[in-house]
């Protein structure tokens, strides 16, 4: 099994992507420590309440989390119903804070992977206010950064996305001499629970998409692209974004370079 | 095991990434189509010899290789040494022939899997030609759109290469009602036998490269990415162009986006 003798910790472990890949965890042979705001002892091993939006939380998560784990699964996240401040404090913020205060924790090899999004795809367009957010770290100074850059409800889960597919990107070889590597799978419109958050804030883009698809994505769909690069099967994968979307993100590519 | 009663054809099936592919097939329970110039039985069930650079073969080929094949492998490839025309014709206009003369034969919900590279990194720079070569099917006109194109033998390598990874997005849903896919892998500089013929060629490049990674890929780095896009694992991976390179596409992505 592929995972045997491997301990994964996985955010956002009670629900939706992150339960369906504790599953498939569980079934090659993982530990899996599990990481929600809701309890769940379902495919999970040990779990760990905390409060995402609460860096006190995360901190205190990362004092308990175990040592020498060989995978970091980030998927919890927040929909754009949260309103901007949240959506950047937990699908950014916390995700940052949480990695780097694991990294040292974390096995030689381990392999990193953030859930990011079909809605990062524009980051290249962002540069300058993805670069700003990368100082930002102080939780209570959020409010006032989506201010400052314009991010309202709507625009905050594209930006936090693109520049986590940005941060992701960026530290391509920060802990390559460890043999840590960070990677992300960016889903389209996925069957979840917050589905309907999604329809509700982004409205026609989301209905769109998914009539120009066959159908949505299921957790089936993503999970096991997700175990892909938490495996050895990745070893040579660094940086990358991954599109996990039935074809979303090539075909925005292809109307982008008149290839359609 | 993830290939039981699977039968994949494999082209490059005699060396280098092919074999290695080959080998995580069979290990995996499925039932292996080699296809080669050079003869082999190492890890493959069915061996069919071809010479890609000829349509004839290309053709026999077709006719030879059995129905209901749950993934075509595109592995085969000739390195920028071989020639402008040869290179176009083996790794472009004989994978093209290939596959489109094979898709009908396969199994519904089949994996496409073609080996890109990191040299077509470049290609939303090259459209124009990109699109003159998609009419492009005679073998023996091969030369003289390399002339009209200004296609000499050490770019022709990264053209054939820009025009897979662009065809093989814009066929991101072109058998979807059958639920057969296609998606490519595009690894960086890598051990195997063209190894040498890619320094002989593309110099600097290539060894600039190698100093900026912390060592060149291997067959077992690439290997098991081919080996999941062919897998029902990525089943909602369509059109995608998957950098297998230890992070040098994402290097390029960082240093062109002002990102380093």
């Amino acid at each position: 099994m592929k995972f045997s003798d491997q301990k994964i910790i996985v955010t956002g472990c009670a629900s939706g992507i992150g339960a369906k890949t504790c599953e498939l965890l569980k079934k090659e042979g993982a530990t899996v420590i599990g990481v929600d705001r809701n309890p769940t002892t379902q495919f999970v091993d040990e779990f760990h309440h905390a409060d995402l939006s609460d860096p006190v939380s995360i901190d205190a998560l990362i004092e308990a989390l175990p040592s020498g784990a060989n995978g970091l699964l980030n998927i919890a996240g927040v929909p754009p119903t949260a309103g901007a401040t949240l959506v950047l404090q937990v699908n950014l913020l916390a995700l940052k804070r949480l990695t780097l205060g694991c990294v040292d924790k974390l096995a030689d090899n381990a392999a990193i992977v953030n859930v990011a999004s079909l809605a990062g795809v524009g980051w290249p367009e962002a540069i300058p206010s993805i670069k700003a957010a990368s100082s930002l770290v102080d939780f209570d100074q959020v409010g006032a950064f989506c201010e400052e850059h314009n991010i309202d409800d709507a625009r905050s889960y594209a930006f936090s996305k693109e520049a986590l597919i940005t941060w992701t990107m960026q530290n391509r070889w920060t802990w390559r001499d460890r043999g840590i590597r960070m990677n992300c799978v960016s889903p389209g419109p996925v069957e979840t629970p917050i589905l309907k958050d999604f329809i509700a804030t982004l409205g026609k883009r989301v209905e769109e998409d998914m009539k120009v698809m066959d159908r949505p994505g299921t957790p089936d769909d993503i999970a096991p692209a997700i175990v892909f690069l938490a495996s050895a099967d990745s070893v040579w994968i660094r940086g990358t974004n991954l599109a996990c979307d039935g074809g979303m993100f090539n075909h925005i590519q292809c109307a982008m370079n008149d290839l359609l």
